[in-house]
């Protein structure tokens, strides 16, 4: 066994006997867990089949938002009883999924009694998050806990501070309890490291959880956190919410403080790796969002651009909320076409949007390849010194894919280093394509009948439902706007249907071997069974309050939608 | 003589040309140059003395800029009349310090014709700069004009269509009417390129009349333009306005448009370069700034942030204007000590603000040195290639200092292009340098006695007044702002006096070597006679409104006290 390995399973240890037998019994857990499986793909009901939480514990966990912050802030529930809670099905959740990396209940409790005790005390909570466990990705550091990215090498680095992100949850109440799995550099649409393993999507443990913020999204869909924090750099925060079928949104770069959270190739300034939610309801986005930005962050953070949080009229820009919307839907991005059950959760939004009086166009896609492309080749031109230095410290592979195939071996990778004149050179092309973005997007003003522009571009995810593990291979459709930097919020729209999706029209002509590839994916629903779809509400940079305030009239008219006997979409 | 050099001298006699003998006789005007100047080194009076321009001309261009407006508003001055007295002062102020590059007489008079005719027919204005003519650096492309920057190789490059920002000037009624001076590559704290030749300082011609924005410092001194346009990547907007004893401008990034404006290296994105102006008065900032982002410039330039310009209660952050301020003044940033007129520039504020009511205290430098040196290897890490393509292209040499005595010369560079691995680390660095800025700033709130923090830092423009040409060596003063992307206000304050400055202080240690060659151009205030003294009025990001309205209260209190008997100075 190589030295390396063996680090990392002393790690593993380590986390799990910080684990109190007084809050679970991992042995017993552990025995029982063959019997819960028991074949099962769908893992999210174990929790509450497992007999490891009670009745109580499962009412906290299953509770949405309002009511579970309704019952802290009144006292109803102290936060030590949610804590628990929240620890114990985040526990369960991460051996069905690997869906953590650190686990510090000592921490959390101790912080949950204070939070109990100064509401015992004064009657008052400290903030809007009075008490609320709320999980964050392992970039974002965490004062006595280890942050390490998944790479060995950092094994053992203990934060001296929070992250600001990390002070601001803290100052509003939040109980910090647990880290969560990302993929090594944290820049793949998976989860997979050396250390922790990979994440299983809890809808179907056959599918990826999606990456790079895959923890957040599977311990989210398994009930194991209210609300998290994850990174978005090329759909990091949008693509495990969209696979687990949950709420999250990549906000504007600027708006919530990225100061203390670690990522890869720190520095590259040109497509800014944003801090952002992941939640199982708009709410939680909107709490987490309007929570941070109450702070000032720009006060803590010299990239955080002062400007609060609106509350009032958000729309205004957008008829006020009393006109008609025209939303605009892009069916495909011209790089790789999506598949059926993808297709169809855009058509459900369509008709739900229909049916709410609203109006909706078509998005043509502007230079996306292009745009994806740009972005990929920035990330890369400080990666290949940085990722070998890295590995080198501990002697772990850099991983060449998120394939399974891969797990642990050295694969030869290519350098994509490249000079500063050229890397301006590329930062300039994405300028330009960002210009005519904005003027495609004026131009809309013609066809929209509303006297505006389009409001908000309305697209998938990616193209396919989660795919199987090691097989998500195009994040451009939410990369795009990271090149461009909007806002783009995620809602879940339906889920992967065996009989809806079963129709595969035939293609013979393909916009290149990636669209090829993805579409031989799609030979069945039976692969992406019960998967979760998604779309992406995008608006215009800075636009974020207005994209929610979107995401809240696109939700409502889903729901409503649902509940007609005619909308057997 | 080589082809570049005959290619820029036909260049010159074509924007001569250019100049119909209507507007101004050119010969007669060269003629009558040696008796106007007869050895003077202050050229400022030369317009008023020459003749070329009648009593209502003179009127007109010594005119404040709010009664200027008032009278294009009500149709008491009609457009025509006042472009044609700004056209004719600026090609006598081009004359006397090469501070033009592009004058375009009939497209300007056409455009006033065309705003005094729809004056005439609708009693309307179209905007608040209505019939005003305004200059803008040769960066800025207008529609039907060149746009060479001083490279030989953009001679006859005709713009077609306008920058963003000339977009809003024009729609605000402004006529555009000359471009002004600017060095090669635009990257130089002076003004000097083998097409327009070098500028020169009105107050002193011996004197660099700064850079780059270098021709609008100039021009505006010599009353030739009420309102200019710069631009600033490392105090080139108020390196100009404080050698020419005017105010400037360097807004936060994202507030003024820069799309449509060239410049060096573009796609650098870490330290951004801005668009921002430069006038005789404060008036002439804040209409700039206003009109400007009045115009929602985020619709049309996507690196605008969407913000809008605030005017009520603008220092609420800052004791709503009805408290003392307390203001803290760098006296030396420990790079670069600066000479004795910029130190009684600085005590001359000291003393009016403390007059005024408000509090002083010191502002430490923290790691100046390494931002700066950042910033000008951020800047150098894609020039090398940029610049010898771009000279290359005609034969030019690329200039290795602003020295009068390169000009011209082919002289060996240094490859300052870097990795991106690398130029990510500096990116990095200058992060966390501006992280522990903000701390830095936050923690004077120990000191002020107010309960807040520092509201505003004063401090030099640069180590000197304007020095002699080629002389220009420390933008450090300048460029660390640039770095931490703060808004900056330059205001006048004194001028170099031949007593009050004659005492020089010995000294045998200095930071380095450029801080001793600088002292050491400090022979004797004669050197310097007559050049204008400026402060920098240093905010926090997107503080530009405060910094504004914190700008006018120094100005205010200086007026003051220069009227106080007392007030020696």
């Amino acid at each position: 066994m190589a030295a390396w390995t063996k680090i990392a399973a002393e790690k593993r240890l380590r986390v799990r006997a910080g684990i109190p037998a007084s809050l679970i019994d991992m042995d017993a857990l552990a025995a029982a867990l063959p019997r819960l499986l028991a074949g099962k793909t769908d893992v999210t009901g174990i929790p509450a089949a497992s007999g490891f939480l009670n009745a109580h514990e499962l009412d906290i966990t299953e509770s949405s938002l309002s009511p579970l912050l309704e019952n802290l802030r009144t006292g109803t529930w102290s936060s030590v009883a949610v804590t628990t809670a929240f620890l114990k099905r985040a526990i369960i959740a991460n051996e069905l999924t690997n869906c953590l990396t650190e686990i510090f209940p000592e921490r959390a409790l101790e912080r949950a009694r204070e939070l109990d005790r100064i509401f015992h005390d004064t009657g008052k909570t400290i903030g809007p998050l009075h008490g609320l466990p709320v999980s964050v990705k392992d970039q974002v550091h965490i004062k006595g806990v280890e942050t390490t990215m998944g790479w060995i090498s950092r094994i053992g680095n203990i934060s001296e501070k929070n992250a600001v992100s990390a002070d601001i949850l803290e100052e509003a109440g939040a109980v910090l309890y647990v880290k969560t799995n990302i993929p090594q550099t944290a820049m793949w649409s998976e989860s997979f490291n050396h250390i922790f393993g990979r994440v299983k999507n809890p809808h179907n443990i056959t599918l990826t959880g999606g990456g790079s913020s895959g923890g957040e999204g599977a311990l989210i869909a398994m009930k194991g956190s209210p609300l998290g924090g994850g990174t978005d750099i090329g759909g990091s925060i949008r693509n495990p919410a969209g696979y687990n079928g949950l709420y999250g949104l990549r906000p504007t770069a600027g708006r919530i403080p990225f100061r203390g959270i670690v990522t890869s190739f720190e520095g590259q300034d040109s497509v800014r790796i944003v801090h952002g939610p992941l939640s199982r309801s708009l709410d939680g986005v909107q709490l987490f969002m309007q929570t941070m930005i109450d702070a000032r962050p720009w006060t803590r953070d010299p990239l955080c651009i002062r400007k609060p949080w609106e509350t009032v009229d958000v729309l205004r820009e957008h008829g006020g909320g009393r006109e008609p919307l025209c939303f605009a839907i892009m069916w495909d991005d011209g790089v790789v076409k999506p598949h059926p059950p993808v297709v169809r959760g855009l058509e459900k939004v369509r008709h739900a949007l229909l049916a709410a009086g609203h109006k909706v166009i078509e998005w043509k896609p502007h230079r996306h390849q292009e745009m994806v492309t740009i972005v990929r080749k920035i990330y890369g031109a400080g990666s290949f010194e940085e990722y070998n230095r890295e590995a080198s410290a501990s002697g772990e592979p850099v991983l060449a894919s998120m394939s399974p195939d891969v797990e642990g071996k050295k694969v030869p990778r290519q350098n994509t280093d490249i000079s500063s004149h050229d890397l301006y050179k590329l930062q300039l092309l994405k300028r330009t394509i960002a210009e005519e973005y904005l003027d495609h997007w004026n131009a809309t003003v013609a066809q929209t009948g509303t006297g505006r522009a389009v409001d908000a571009i309305i697209c998938p995810v990616a193209p396919s439902a989660a795919p199987p593990h090691g097989k998500n291979l195009w994040f451009g459709y939410t990369g795009v706007f990271n090149g461009l930097d909007y806002p783009s919020l995620v809602i879940p729209v339906t889920r992967v249907d065996l009989e809806k999706d079963a129709t595969v029209s035939e293609r013979h002509e393909f916009y290149g071997p990636l669209d090829e590839i993805v579409y031989k994916l799609y030979d069945s629903p039976k692969t992406f069974a019960n998967a979760p779809i998604g779309v992406q509400i995008v608006g215009r940079s800075m636009e974020d309050e207005a994209v929610l305030a979107m995401g809240q009239i696109v939700d409502t008219a889903l729901k409503r939608t649902a509940t007609l006997p005619l909308a057997q979409l």
